[in-house]
């Protein structure tokens, strides 16, 4: 147990100084003792539909979320709004703290990665939230919602869209507070609490809802809820995010679908030309071979590589757990995560399995998705793609072809850049919050947490910077196999309790 | 108007005699006055749903025709089956003529290729016939059914499953039998009607009914009714069909869906690999690059060569219909169909468009069909390709991969050969029916068929060979424009109409 008297005599907690607890070993015990409950809010929250084809459900989220705040002793609780659009509404709070000097804005979103509920496991539904005794694919078994008194098994999870990305982060942001106010410990910041709706959207209006309500979002820093701990399972403190864009890719073929023995070889199959269109795009050393792709990313400093050093490796853990061999990269997963990718999300031509009939295609559509690091520009980075593909000989449009196109080009792609992209960000590893949430976070779990110089994932982490002048810290809570952006999400819940401990200590924060 | 005294003389059809007018002006007069009447039938026959998935449809639609076959006429009908199986019966007819000295089989289907109601037109369903103006695509509007008295637009097209492919075929010669019938003109060789109910499952029990009925199954020759007749609009008759096997390729990557972002290129995205390896398989002129594909060809004969220069050209009309620029293969569409051919049908791995998320998919597959010519045998053909597969570096496995073959293999594709395949058939151009029976469609439409030596498209005619020692002779009355084995299949009335004279003209074969 570790004495922690700079916080102590900060806050006046002679409650616990009796007892000789820290105020971290307090907000375990009382986390604990509170399972029931807090799993019975989350239950709630997650049952709210927060996709983005549903405008009504992400409001809905919003105002459930409103009324939970101040359900908590959250005073000061607003929406919000852009005037006169729909664009989901940031749910806002602040409280303030009797002689606080710094004031800690913490963000996470409430909405989800877009459904295909026939996907999802049998017994699964992404807005019914399930509880299972561990991971489905491993025959965990389903269990029941307990009530007061009783004790969750912590290698639960909750399946459910959002359980990890991101509503267990605003709940453990929440609840932190919660927990801290329950207990009257003080914490020694002033709190602001900042939940956007339309970060898997692409966060297409965070810089606006920043630029309308910069009066209120003034802070020292940002604590960002989001993504997974280490897959060592360790908790970590990332410092930047990769930027991301999507291109939809379509390459046209005949008019109509073609018999595939009338036609086939003699009609360009466009199946065939995507295959060998997007084959073109990567070596088999797993190297984009778009000209220039690499060209304007921003070496790493030596503190970067210091951090990277001492990343535990988790390579051997994460094949078996995946069930590969190979990996597309040779080394360590973190050092192929600093540079820019280039990924399929998905590939779509006429039919397979049961769908599949004897045609020629009368299209092939690919979802590209790139990352970004510091120094890439997604429109540039985009540019490069769309130079690669004409220089494969492709006529590149930004539409369906007309007739007068078809008739004039012997392949056809359509373009669909993704306007709602966005840069890398990153934090120097310099700034002194790096070190005073490390120590919280190891106070709160007894042990340091890894810090990594990005995370593979994006948030548009940049508009605080532009927008606030304000360079953000992330600190995820999710267990890293926890299916998000696909189906089958779930959250373990030793990750969303030990959530809550996390966020409350950093509520406590040290000099 | 051509006079045809031979067979006149063994007709003793005195009746038009009188008014100078031949047998085939007769049946086409008579066609025109029944449009209602044969497009009221054809209307109810679509109807009855005919894909493989649906057995009781299939047993319906057996059953209807065997009625119908009764209602026109033919006496001994009978259900062919197979004893103890579920196999489809074939509806089978036969019509004795009085001093008729050779025997003629009628070859269609009734079965039709799988639907995916969704990606057909708006207001078109595959069995919900609707009659159209012309192309749906080209702004055609929905036209009425009419009632006796009124004659159609011959360019307004039937849209439904089964409308070209082959249901017309079906309908076509049992109506050519029903006309001669009305108009007592005796046919001048026995007939015998076979409807297969199998054929676009790859009619993996044809061999086993023709020899379980082979007694009753005695002929000089069959004539199959099956695909569309030449692009340029004549009519063809074809001396042979391409093979046709499939196999289905999965490529396999992470057990469980990854975030692009913290994953994105550290683990091998199975899009990726699936692309590369299917890009491997074709150069940019068209070529299968599989090892040994093009080496069991059996060359053209000089009448063949001959046949085909004399086929008219329809590569500019096509490129234009089709909206396409260039061809995989340069020169005549015939040409190429004289080869063996490597098609995509389908490709398919996580999401596009709406369904698009930020994830390296758990697998992606394709669906490849393959065309052989004489000499090809599928099985390895085939093998071919599986041994290609092997070559680009991939584990190759039959079923899911197990946890072992996961962790000892780098890349790894799953093959599923499909067992219903077979092997192109050809009839000699020598064979004297050819002559017979093109004459036959000249006094029918006025004009010499095109000859072709075979088809791209396949049917399953080797069995006949193997079993009866027969080589057919494939008739076909579709617009080639009909979508057959895609969604908005359709069939043009003027196709439909002269293709029961046709048949009606063969039915009257002279020597």
């Amino acid at each position: 147990m570790k004495k922690i008297v700079p916080i102590l005599l900060s806050c006046i907690l002679t409650s616990f100084l009796t007892h000789g607890q820290s105020p971290q070993e307090f907000i375990k015990k009382s986390v604990n003792e509170q399972q029931w409950n807090l799993i019975d809010d989350f239950k709630s929250f997650l049952a709210i539909p927060n996709v983005a084809v549903n405008a009504q459900g992400l409001q809905d989220n919003a105002q459930w979320l409103a009324n939970y705040m101040k359900s908590k002793g959250i005073e000061d609780v607003n929406l919000l709004t852009l005037p006169n659009t729909s664009v989901p509404p940031v749910v806002f709070g602040e409280v303030k703290v009797p002689g606080a000097t710094e004031t800690i804005i913490f963000y996470a979103h409430y909405d989800g990665q877009p459904v295909d509920t026939s996907k999802w496991y049998p017994g699964l539904h992404p807005f019914h939230p399930s509880l299972y005794s561990g991971m489905y694919e491993k025959g965990a078994i389903v269990l029941p919602w307990l009530s007061k008194g009783n004790n969750y098994d912590l290698n639960a999870r909750i399946y459910a869209r959002g359980a990890s990305d991101d509503k267990a982060g605003v709940m453990a942001i929440i609840n932190a507070y919660a927990q801290l106010k329950t207990l009257h410990l003080q914490p020694t910041v002033n709190i602001k609490f900042f939940f956007e709706g339309e970060e898997e959207a692409g966060s297409p209006n965070l810089e606006s809802l920043l630029e309308l309500y910069k009066n209120k979002l003034t802070s020292n820093m940002w604590v960002i809820c989001d993504g997974p701990v280490h897959q060592s399972g360790k908790k970590q403190l990332v410092m930047g995010v990769r930027g991301d864009t999507h291109l939809e890719l379509t390459v046209f073929g005949p008019k109509r679908p073609l018999h595939s023995g009338h036609y086939g070889n003699w009609v360009l199959n466009p199946a065939m030309e995507l295959a060998r269109l997007l084959a073109s795009m990567k070596n088999e050393k797993g190297e984009v071979t778009i000209k220039g792709f690499y060209d304007d990313v921003v070496p790493l400093s030596s503190l970067e590589k210091e951090a990277l050093a001492k990343v535990p490796s988790v390579e051997v853990q994460l094949k078996n757990e995946l069930g590969i061999n190979a990996t597309e990269r040779p080394g360590a997963l973190n050092d192929a995560l600093q540079l820019p990718s280039l990924n399929i999300n998905g590939l779509q031509s006429a039919g397979v399995g049961k769908f599949s009939a004897n045609v020629i295609p009368t299209k092939a559509i690919a979802s590209v998705d790139m990352r970004l690091v510091k120094g890439n520009d997604w429109v540039k980075q985009q540019q490069k793609v769309i130079d690669h593909i004409k220089a494969q000989g492709f006529y590149v449009t930004y539409k369906e072809p007309t007739e007068e196109e078809r008739k004039s080009n012997a392949k056809i792609c359509m373009v669909v850049p993704d306007k709602n992209s966005y840069n890398a960000q990153k934090t120097s590893l310099d700034n002194p919050y790096v070190k005073r949430i490390s120590k919280a976070m190891e106070l709160s779990s007894a042990e340091l947490p890894v810090i990594l110089p990005t995370l593979g994932g994006s948030l548009p982490l940049f508009v605080f910077e532009k927008v606030l002048n304000t360079s953000p810290i992330t600190v995820p809570i999710a267990n890293h196999d926890n299916n998000q952006h696909a189906e089958n999400e779930n959250i373990k819940l030793k990750n969303f309790f030990e959530g809550i401990q996390i966020f409350a200590s950093i509520m406590l924060l040290g000099k």
